[in-house]
């Protein structure tokens, strides 16, 4: 199972002026292909915090997507700072000015050139449809900030990421957490590669927790299931989804 | 002028079950209050992905924030994972111990009394109208993962953060980011205290690019507005806000 982190790089995003829409986007479709996303960081734009938050990630999964910070301005540093990551130089990359050349035209100005600046050993990931490549630095995929164009990009690049899938069956009970905990910790000893989740809701008189089972491994996650609902009191049991 | 992290423990972020409201919430929340978010950081629920996370961003910063995983399930570990951080044991709070036993009254078990095992030095903040207190540990701040009970904890915790405010200028001009990299440059080398800010649009007729000033010295941001705009041709400037 490829193990994934996502590096979210934006000050707007920590200071409150945008909510994120890259992270959860990647989130849910990361799960989807069947990755395990370890851990999401969202850092400011500056050089040293980039560098040293996908240096970390790099060496502790398989794969990093960043998110931002890849225009021409001065608060566009990824490129940079994956350089620093890896202790690497930069040079600019002739195919890469050439597709910034077609694209601006004569107004195309030494500030969009240095948008192809890029780290050394970097590939670029074309792909029919996009009008810019993804740039891949070793395990690092750097991708935009805009939401709209992250999508377009992902999508151009996920089948790339997928495998076996993650099954997901949940519980909808009307026990409270406290006296679930007991027969949740059963469970997951019988079936200790199935992870279970414990979601109390506090505003829904339906139901007072949701408990996940999930796991890739389909028959574990069916016989965990079956365990819960054999120790649970079939009367507090609102649904099994 | 503080400095802090969040750090949102919860799988069903990272798997994409849920959109995370109590970052976004936080980093607002943080911003007004004239704290400097440093970094935001998601992690499964796992003691020892929370206790590396929260002992580095407790040195790094003033003060730490974390959400979720205080509850009395398998999948409640942040109290072992702070003590973990710290090097710390854990003891069960008598005061704790009191609130939880007058709350779940003659249903209360050994799991929710477990929720009272709390690392040694931890400080019980309580406050009218809440009815559990705040656990604080060194800097770091155990929120709730329930984003309605997280709110009103903060609320009754949040003027204790509260400091000089941020001034936030923002210009918004039809000048594509790539030709507005050298006059940003020039703002940032003539007051390098204001923080600037370059978000590009690509589905809005209306402006190009927002470009944020932003500083604690009101004055500093005042300068630097005009000087963008002293820069700027007037016939590319849309709103200044």
């Amino acid at each position: 199972m490829a193990r994934a982190e996502v590096v979210v790089i934006g000050a707007e995003v920590l200071t409150g002026k945008v909510t994120d829409a890259n992270g959860p986007f990647l989130c849910a479709e990361l799960r989807a292909l069947g990755a395990e996303l370890r851990r999401l960081t969202v850092v400011p734009d500056e050089l040293e915090a980039i560098a040293e938050t996908v240096r970390a990630a790099s060496a502790r999964v398989d794969f990093v997507i960043t998110t931002g910070g890849v225009g021409p301005t001065l608060d566009d540093l990824t490129f940079e700072a994956v350089a620093a990551a890896f202790g690497v130089g930069r040079r600019r990359d002739a195919r890469l000015v050439d597709v910034l050349r077609a694209f601006f035209g004569d107004a195309v100005v030494e500030a969009h050139l240095r948008m192809a600046d890029l780290p050394e050993g970097a590939e670029l990931l074309f792909s029919d449809g996009l009008r810019f490549p993804v740039v891949k630095v070793r395990n690092v995929y750097v991708m935009p900030g805009s939401p709209g164009i992250l999508r377009k990009k992902w999508i151009a690049l996920r089948e790339r990421f997928r495998e076996a899938p993650f099954v997901l069956r949940r519980v909808f009970v009307t026990l409270e957490e406290g006296l679930l905990a007991p027969t949740l910790e059963a469970v997951r000893d019988a079936e200790p590669d199935v992870t279970l989740g414990s979601y109390p809701v506090f505003d829904d008189p339906a139901y007072a927790v949701q408990v996940t089972l999930e796991a890739k491994d389909a028959a574990a996650v069916e016989r965990a299931t079956r365990r819960l609902l054999e120790r649970l009191d079939p009367r507090t049991v609102v649904r099994v989804a």
